[in-house]
């Protein structure tokens, strides 16, 4: 299987889909549905969604209700990273090369469109019901996508994140939780709203997330090695950034080597876990082992 | 009936039924969630839970379904107050008398806070789904719930006023969608969800909503003229502050006396619009009669 090929096709129709779910820019609302589109249309590798699809696929799901928890997942990472790059929050005008939403459309607008972006998922995700009105899975889904991006998933790990860059106050039992609710949770959601609406067994549902948690923690461990040793271009922000903001980070507590040997024993878990599974989808195997070790 | 014993009563349970719904605050995410239910619990009407729970009752509606979509509805309004006291938006420090939540925890915990508060929301309404799950209007009032909230209700109203006061450029019609939006939005989607809930079928569901939306645009008219006439203690802002912002409002179009009719004119036929329907909640009209004129 050529991976890179596969997952470039791909990605073109994820994109196909989410643009699909996106708001007409319309009425005296034009602005905010602009600056909803432009962030959501500005990149990223819509890792969330095709993981969510293809862990859809893997337990035999084949209908069109998986499409709206695509759009939604897509959106409530997108707003993160709206409301993440607020002056109030980290100050960044560009990303991915490409101004910042509050860049372009000013900080009022900004924190709109992003409680735009959040309520929309909600909307949008509802749109399932009408997909598939008798799927046992959607309620529990949505479950799943809410409480995942809230206080006991993203939302609380970007709190406690914020907190501890106030107070310096970082222990390595503090920085795991952080990791697992800031990138796990979201990873977490992706794939177990896959396997929840294609109707995975409980025992099922619970391999996906651990093997998606132990997927997040090992790209943030990944993210620290390459924040010490990386290239700009791969990492997206300037080597040494961290350190250049006193933030701890995996490597801080670890070292580097011991870093790495975790990333490694703690991505190949993941993927081993996946396949102790009885069901199997060749390309989700072959997308995790190339996500691991490259940019996010 | 003594309406001012009666409300103070039913606010008293209101309260008890929030609060039951607010997160534990404990854990690594204690911060957040302090600053989420200090952001509740500084006060309000509690108008939207009281009119969505009155219409519920107006139906025949007796469950407990009713109640997460109440906290729901309150976290909503909540979170919009959040993210509109920020220094990017509104910039106060204080809001009927406490200070805001980002004067008390830093901006960024603000956004956040404001984030998680939306997110919760949803968390706790589909909370619903355990307590009737075969309640038919459950979907029909999240579908509500969000379509009113976001860039088609509350969030489209604060985008069109935001970018108006940035370019001056209001005409009267904006202004009439802004205050259909921003306020009227969620009193509708208040009375509204309350009315699916209980069964109301589409005619009264139609009869409900136009009420509700009227109601919204006499109390943004009443605010409008309390501006120009009345004391900083009813109306929680600094007298003449509008004016001084060089904001346009309803009597800056219409003028004082024409507002005044108005505002009588669309408050009798929202109430009479209610009484209009083949059922009766007392309490419900005679909460709207005294809610008219009055802080909100």
């Amino acid at each position: 299987m050529d991976v890179r090929a596969e997952i470039e096709k791909r990605t073109g129709e994820i994109e196909r889909v989410i643009a699909s779910y996106l708001p007409p820019e319309e009425g005296y609302q034009k602005t905010v549905m602009e600056a909803m589109n432009y962030s959501v249309s500005a990149g990223g590798k819509r890792l969330r969604p095709m993981l969510m699809q293809e862990t859809y696929r893997l337990f035999g799901g084949s209908g069109r209700v998986i499409e709206p928890f695509m759009a939604a997942i897509e959106m409530i990472h997108t707003y993160s990273l709206v409301h993440d790059d607020l002056p109030a929050m980290d100050n960044d005008e560009y990303r991915r090369g490409k101004k910042t939403t509050h860049a372009v459309y000013g900080e009022a607008m900004g924190i709109l469109a992003g409680d735009a972006l959040l309520n929309y998922a909600y909307e949008t995700a509802f749109r399932a019901f009408a997909l598939e009105p008798e799927n046992p899975g959607i309620v529990p889904a949505l479950r799943i996508l809410a409480r995942k991006a809230g206080i006991y998933g993203m939302v609380g790990g970007q709190t406690i994140d914020v907190e501890s860059e106030d107070t310096h106050d970082m222990t390595r039992e503090k920085l795991d939780v952080i990791y697992r609710l800031k990138t796990g949770a979201l990873l977490e959601s992706s794939m177990l709203i896959g396997a929840v609406l294609a109707g995975a067994s409980p025992d099922e549902q619970k391999i996906v997330e651990e093997s998606a948690g132990a997927l997040g923690l090992s790209f943030q461990i990944e993210d620290d090695i390459l924040d010490v040793t990386g290239t700009t271009e791969v990492l997206g922000k300037p080597v040494g950034s961290d350190e250049k903001n006193h933030k701890a980070t995996y490597v801080t507590f670890a070292g580097l080597n011991k870093a790495r040997e975790d990333a490694d024993r703690i991505s190949k878990w993941a993927i081993a876990h996946m396949e102790s599974l009885p069901v199997r989808n060749e390309f989700l195997i072959e997308l995790m082992i190339h996500l691991i070790g490259r940019e996010k």
